[in-house]
């Protein structure tokens, strides 16, 4: 199939011929930033066989690169207004591109989000998504605000992404909310845009709960210790010893919940806000002076995980 | 070598140190868009094997991956401000990354334009360049603008780097002039950035001469009539005979001048601006009403070129 049907193709089923604005199929999109807002952008590669592979079905591997470049924006509190799409394809097949578009649309129109631009050349399976979000100047949430003192917060659950992919491995069906945590994500957008002025520190939990952790702690140099006697354990864990669960949540990724810091006296305002958006957040532990991560078990001993960190997708 | 330490390299050799902005190395980049601006933002994706190949310096490939994308914010008369580069690499190479980060910050520092964001990933080799500009509202240059009655203008002489190719297929070694075309083509950001208020359609030559004025002559619901007695011979080209010639200079890209339309009253200030930025501009041909593009060779016969545009880089 020719390029420029590709592209009428990807336009079409993702729905960019709503609304799209001067500038597209120009040399460039022009983007009209409203008064008074900063522009954040994210640029996300994913790779055939490491990060999904040709055996998941299309709509899914549309869904689920959609939803976590979405989440780079949640995790920034942005409002998401235009995204590019640059896709490179072995071969030019229709089937294939129409339902990877379809997937990629049905989290474009919940964001929502506007197709504004791409390219679409052969070669290896590879896609780069661009995704691009207002916030107003100042108010991003940036992985360097944590202080001393904040309490250390998730959006929900963690975990389940990783339980789907452990049971896959080992050939056991894994539950829905497990499949669907991997699979769809759900978007923490209006949570993360909540989240502005309220918390200190914001980052998404795509490379698993303490290497995410470490992020904010290494940006905003200070030390956080995780109780692991408050990190929630949803019903679809609870079969694993303790240990085993712990590892599992801190080392596995792929949920795209928020984990973010916030000064104590703040907690009201941000279940408040939790509630509006559907979300449960609960804290998990504290910010502290110093540097480096800690997972303190409910005896106060150290929890030292076997994972250092989750490799994402099709890997083992 | 760790996709961490890469990205270290990348911005490092890139320049990117020097004043990177709130948000880089989080979620997200934020672009503080200045009042009263437009962002203008371009996406390429680059295919080893197809778009260029390990062969090459990987600092001529770093070098024309960036020219060819800032070109796209020359076609809109837009001054360049970040970028974003997602790499996927075959194997972690720093001498390669070095190398070709090198090529690419050199284009940087002359556009100038700054790298804010990006991705390292692992993988068959591909690359996405997202560019961005700034233009002030409504003053960008769109390949819709043409009017029946315009004249059509070449920012430079077109051909070169297809005659560099051409020779490099059949043995020859190229030209200087022709290599330079090819590999390190001029950016025409400051004639682009002159020609607002100027011309009234604009697009940059890199699929060749005929598919880009196509695009014009579409996007503007106009016809084209190229007069070929006036397409500049470059003293590189004078060697062959009138249609080889024309067939290269219609049907090759990768020269990246600008191909404009502009009211024929125009002209003068064009050439002045031309002048300032050291362009030798030529009037190639004019715009008339109806659909379609023609060459028309010196005797008045309609010339009908052999090549239908021209596919990029290694291909043949």
């Amino acid at each position: 199939m020719h390029e420029f049907s590709l592209i009428e193709l990807l336009t079409k089923t993702i729905g960019a011929q709503t609304g799209a604005m001067e500038g597209v199929g120009d040399d460039a999109a022009i983007l009209p930033i409203p008064i008074n807002h900063q522009l954040v952008v994210s640029t996300d590669t994913l790779v055939e066989g490491v990060h999904f592979n040709f055996g998941q079905a299309p709509e899914t591997v549309g869904y689920k690169a959609m939803a976590a470049s979405i989440s780079d924006l949640a995790a920034m509190g942005a409002s998401p207004a235009w995204f590019f799409l640059a896709l490179t394809l072995p071969s030019m097949k229709p089937e294939w591109v129409e339902k990877f578009a379809s997937g990629v649309g049905e989290v474009a129109q919940k964001a929502p989000i506007k197709l504004v631009g791409g390219d679409v050349t052969s070669g290896p399976m590879n896609m780069t998504l661009t995704v691009c979000g207002l916030v107003e100047p100042g108010k991003a949430l940036l992985r360097s605000g944590a202080k001393p003192g904040d309490i250390v917060g998730i959006s929900g659950p963690v975990g389940l992404a990783g339980r789907a992919l452990s049971d896959q491995r080992r050939g056991v069906k894994p539950a829905p909310a497990c499949i669907s945590a991997l699979y769809r994500p759900e978007l923490r957008l209006g949570f993360g845009q909540a989240l502005v002025g309220l918390a200190s520190s914001c980052i998404d939990i795509s490379d698993g709960l303490l290497a995410d952790v470490s992020h904010i702690s290494a940006a905003s140099n200070v030390g956080i210790q995780l109780d692991l006697e408050t990190l929630p354990c949803p019903p679809e864990l609870s079969d694993l010893p303790d240990d085993d669960r712990w590892d599992l949540q801190l080392g596995s990724g792929d949920d795209y919940e928020l984990c973010f810091t916030a000064a104590p006296e703040r907690w009201r305002d941000i279940e408040k806000a939790a509630t509006k958006n559907g979300v449960k957040p609960a804290q998990i532990g504290k910010v502290i002076q110093g540097s480096g991560c800690q997972s303190i078990r409910p005896d106060g001993s150290v929890f030292n995980p076997g994972r250092s960190g989750y490799v994402h997708g099709v890997h083992s």
